[in-house]
């Protein structure tokens, strides 16, 4: 059977179908942001993984190294936030193929090392090896929380609200943006060896990012939240479950839904979008809605919390009441401005499929 | 500067020179087996990563995904057990290419599952994400030990017996002897072809391997030492130093030294090698005290234990006392068969070398 057709959560289904935990520590195992470790009696270990693989995950050719660091540090950070977490460790393991110097790596590091100095997180092992093909980074999270208290996917209930932090799309757009500039560049360069010029007689390429220094931010140097789950606890908002939005908002209320056995309803004008985004969406001919429900790459949170949490909730900056749980057989559904009903499809994107 | 000017070792001590610890969680972080985290009073959380990329770590052609799941469970379980501590939880990340199936997936996790079940560890999470090139695996495991009682590199003092369990080089001779069978296919392969024939065509091809099972399972199927530990744990004995020999007992002897600050002395009739390996190295005319000295993979223990415990140590089978510590300024020396004095030198392998 071909691994597309299962799709990557699929195949961890299929994978982690038999496992059992052998040990009274793992609280919780594969399914959520983290893991969930019981190692002593005040507080909870969570633990995340992420694997960034060169031309599946990132594009060198517009992607800074130092902000590819800071990215790759803060993916992680993100999901140790979306338990309710705060990120304490980190271990990174590179395979760096023969055309990086030690100076690139410096620069990737520096990135890293910011990401985690501003998140109070210490770099505390990892591997370093050659790699025949592209880079690859792998960086473990690890971080604590009061025990009992992580914030699972499990957890909402028909009539929960459902909210998000930031705004959405933006990291999409942003991508789509560069990879419009790199096609003009490539055309440009491929153009100018035909003419029989050299790669360096060019004048140097300016790119046209003019107005659209939020959503390039959005795409090549994220933000963990650890504003918003400092926000929610200052005012005592404690969300019935959360995640992080890496995937696209469809796609993670599908995974809250199917955990917390519900369905839900969000509201197509009450999507939190950037102006940039929006006017990039329009002049790239694209369905903002469709760019805010799929885009992924967002890193903000996506959390429920008890209905009459609500004002409280409305009152907070940074966060957008976008709709709410039902029961569970009511479907997955957008209503559109016009109040049509839509099926939520969970197209976010597929890293299996590329 | 080029990276293969500093080596993994450089590299690394470069890239984490400014790094202090922001937790007081962050007990030990980069520079041994594992990274020491101290999140309660009873016991400490041991952290430990391999990144293993298709090319560099192993090649497909004759590495079975099944057993190549189980050693990539084992690698780190063996840093865990090289602490001195006890593997709880794993930690998965792979990327795919196209050309695999889910039922290789499949494989690959039996393989990793068993090593699990057989060390009492439990998958608790990971990452699963397309390679546009090879097989990328990276694995994280978690462990602990009581507070206080991880065996770092660290203890060593100059008088201490140096010992290390089971016997070296044969997973290297394993690999050479799986590389020279894969060279004697292709060229078959190749005069095949051509001859005009079809691969398909050809009756199928028996590698010789006969008598030579031990380093064939060595090199492809190795187990982390668990009873070991456990065997010291029965005896009382205490290690001042441990770390687990994966690239070589001479690089692992130049980090206990730099790093416990001695010097040492072992004596090459005391290295313990089988048969299967001796016999192999006489083969391809290779010196065999070389392959044991910096072959790698060998997976076993390397430990420095007070004089006193000699009789002890040298009672327990599956241990062997190579040599002792020295004072600072001494050296690292080999005393070889005729009493000649070498310099040990860290040529085990260098993973950015390749």
């Amino acid at each position: 059977m071909q691994i597309k057709e299962l799709g990557e959560f699929g195949l961890i289904s299929r994978l982690t179908a038999g496992l059992t935990a052998a040990n009274t520590e793992t609280h919780l195992g594969v399914g959520d942001d983290c893991a969930v470790l019981h190692y002593g009696e005040e507080r909870d270990i969570l633990v995340t993984t992420d694997l960034l693989l060169e031309g599946v995950h990132f594009d060198l050719q517009y992607t800074p190294l130092q902000h590819l660091g800071y990215k790759s540090a803060m993916v992680n950070l993100s999901d140790i936030y979306a338990m309710g977490g705060r990120p304490r460790q980190l271990t990174v393991s590179i395979g760096i193929s023969s055309r990086f110097s030690v100076e690139d790596m410096e620069l990737f590091y520096s990135g890293l090392s910011r990401a985690c100095q501003a998140h109070g997180c210490d770099i505390v092992g990892g591997d370093t090896t050659s790699s025949r093909t592209g880079l690859t980074i792998s960086i473990t999270a690890i971080g604590d929380v009061a025990a009992g208290q992580a914030i699972t996917r499990r957890g909402a209930r028909p009539n929960d609200i459902i909210c998000v932090s930031g705004d959405l799309g933006a990291a999409y757009m942003g991508l789509q943006l560069l990879e419009r500039e790199k096609a003009v560049y490539n055309q440009q360069l491929q153009e100018a060896i035909d003419r029989g010029q050299k790669p360096d007689e060019l004048p140097p390429f300016e790119p046209d990012f003019a107005g659209r220094e939020y959503i390039l931010e959005r795409q090549l140097k994220p933000e963990a939240r650890a504003d918003i789950v400092k926000a929610l606890a200052d005012a005592g908002l404690r969300p019935t479950a959360m995640m992080d939005i890496s995937d696209g908002l469809s796609s993670e209320l599908h995974h809250i839904c199917s955990q917390s056995n519900t369905g839900c309803r969000i509201y197509e004008d009450r999507l939190p979008l950037d102006y940039q985004t929006a006017a990039m969406a329009e002049e790239l001919n694209l369905n903002v809605t469709t760019c805010a429900l799929n885009g992924g790459e967002d890193y903000e949170l996506l959390f429920t919390l008890p209905l009459t949490d609500h004002d409280r909730a409305a009152a907070l900056p940074g966060i957008k009441v976008i709709g709410h749980m039902t029961p569970p057989g009511q479907g997955l559904l957008l209503i559109g401005r016009d109040g049509a009903e839509l099926d939520l499809k969970a197209q976010g994107w597929n890293p299996l499929a590329t």
